[in-house]
């Protein structure tokens, strides 16, 4: 493949109608029942418990290090590991988004060594959740493939370690989230399993013609030479270099609120602030029956307009609180989106909290 | 509905990527367990079979009556009930599909309101595969909904009788399988299993927008006084026209064959020839390790390059055999494809049985 530098075999990458089908087939190839376990990174973009709990098996959880700029901690996955197995089950799967939905970070390649390294010794499925490849806001942390620092590490890993890849039209400077198209490739994929798959994906006799096409594009864009190269050059880049614009004004807006910290959207198109909320906030939701981050996103609706979702739609550690926001919003607008978002939070930590003492 | 005469809520019509897809939502809500059992028809389109077993419950086969047109038999479904539920299955859904694939039949109002009253003495949900609605080759039995049918029942009837009903853009003179665009409508569905499928189908995010589209067309046509009414009506015309034209030469040339006899295609788009294979040939592909039918569409294949599907990939009764052929030939090559078919089915027959006595 012209992104990694190795080869890929077309038999090992299937079509699918977004992401979210080829997902669904492989949760239902790894898993049996619910002794099964897949093991996904909170906090995480719903597919996976969804359709996890929809085929049957059980999730097991392992929490991102927010202060490590939400990066895999593989102790903590190795310790989920213990705890399922103690409860009789086994874990036969591994999800990891990178760059990630809801957190916006870029793995490093040594985070994905450890990971890779780790599968290869409980005998775990990675399934490497790509979509956001080409959504890169910082050049520290380029965007490496799981499949690339697979090969990278030569055998017995390279030989070994079960893994499918999955990209889509939906992001990237496409977007292109209502035109179904995406594949997933498979690497080192036991022959029994890629036949399972195979008929699995043959149930639904037709593609979405279309979306096929849209990954065609996508992955054989215009090249230098090309009469649309330039064009193409330019759009890319132009949408590429905003996101980046707006990745930064967003988290530096967040950072300046009162109670707020949020690391940097280094990838994907999510921010997704802690806010520490104050007693007296925490027990006026809990008075008005609602968790205590989705009574902050409702107040935050009523006053500004301004649509979020709470962290606990993507699961957070117990007692910390979280808003998602996308980084979307046109460049133009988005000073305006702070100051809103800057003026309401100060009036609620006001009225929870008292007056800043800072003022 | 324009369709039927009676109203539809639109909070109860899905729009999904293909039926096929509604098909795997519906039966993901009915299914629990093994325990649980779908009626489906024998011989039939394997979408079933295949998403039955995918989410783990058990198929109850129910057979079409050839000699009867491939008519629905409900004591024949009745019986098969008590046999599933001695084996401790609750039959909780019945599939059927109307006009038939692969049988082609379109059936009778009285037949459908048989069907409906024996769903409601068994509490059973009602699928109603109606694709090929559009797909209608005689006038004698024009297609009637199964809703249609249950609301002109009257209570307690037409209150009860859970029912969710598919369409598609794949079938009718669009054809247009590449399109991902179909929906299911329910009536009389429980709330909470409304609730159920709402939440199911929520978990793919993007909808198919092209295949959305698609839809709009389809249950919105030109109507008169459009510009582009006359152009429309011309053509899907034409294709129908030229549809009933070949049906008619295809199961006319079937008859015509030695030990070959074939159902009219009243509607879908398929042929399904019942071949009367002789014990000789019949042992000839035990040889050759091949069920007799797989081995019959082989040798067809091998001689004259016409593809078709063994009836044994839909299931037909014990010790008969079929080979299911679509009416989608182009009208020119109809004839000439029939007259190859006849040599090939005389040259294998005398091959086996001996030259024909009738000669
Ligand atoms: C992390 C992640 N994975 C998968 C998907 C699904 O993508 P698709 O639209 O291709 O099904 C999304 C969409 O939001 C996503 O955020
Ligand atoms: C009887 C029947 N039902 C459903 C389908 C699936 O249609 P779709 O392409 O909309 O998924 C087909 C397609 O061949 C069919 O024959």
């Amino acid at each position: 493949m012209r992104r990694d530098g190795y080869p890929s075999d077309p038999e090992l990458i299937f079509l699918t109608d977004g992401a979210s089908k080829g997902v669904t087939h492989l949760l239902n190839i790894l898993i049996r029942n619910e002794n099964d376990g897949v093991l996904c990174p909170i906090p995480q973009y719903p597919l996976y418990s969804a359709t996890i709990q929809l085929v049957g098996g059980t999730l097991v959880p392992y929490y991102l290090s927010e202060e490590a700029g939400w990066g895999l901690d593989v102790k903590e996955m190795r310790s989920q590991v213990l705890e399922a197995r103690k409860k009789g089950i086994t874990v036969r799967g591994l999800v990891f988004i990178n760059p990630g939905n809801p957190t916006g970070q870029c793995l490093s390649e040594a985070n994905l060594r450890e990971l890779i390294q780790f599968c290869y010794e409980e005998h775990i499925v990675l399934l490497a959740d790509e979509v956001y490849q080409q959504n890169i806001y910082q050049d520290e942390r380029p965007f490496i493939s799981a499949k690339k620092v697979l090969m990278d590490m030569g055998p017995p890993y390279s030989n070994n370690v079960e893994l499918a890849s999955f990209h889509t039209v939906s992001k990237g400077y496409w977007g292109e989230c209502g035109q179904r198209g995406a594949y997933f490739e498979l690497t080192n994929m036991h022959p029994k399993t890629v036949d399972e798959l195979y008929k699995v994906a043959s149930i639904a006799l037709s593609p979405n013609v279309p979306g096929q096409i849209f990954v065609g594009l996508m992955v054989n864009p215009p090249k230098p030479g090309d009469i649309s190269y330039p064009k193409f050059a330019e759009e890319s880049k132009a949408i590429l270099d905003s996101l980046r614009r707006r990745a930064h004004m967003m988290t530096d807006g967040f950072n300046s609120c009162r109670n707020v910290t949020c690391n940097f959207t280094e990838g994907a198109m999510y921010s997704f602030p802690k806010i520490k909320l104050p007693a007296a906030a925490i027990a006026a939701a809990k008075r008005a029956g609602k968790a205590p981050d989705v009574f902050y996103c409702l107040k935050l609706l009523e006053a500004t307009g301004i649509s979020t979702v709470p962290g606990s739609g993507f699961g957070q550690k117990e007692g910390t609180f979280h808003v998602r926001t996308t980084i979307l919003p046109s460049e133009d607008d988005i000073p305006e989106v702070m100051r809103m978002f800057k003026t309401f939070n100060e009036d609620f930590m006001a009225q929870y909290e008292g007056p800043q003492s800072r003022l």
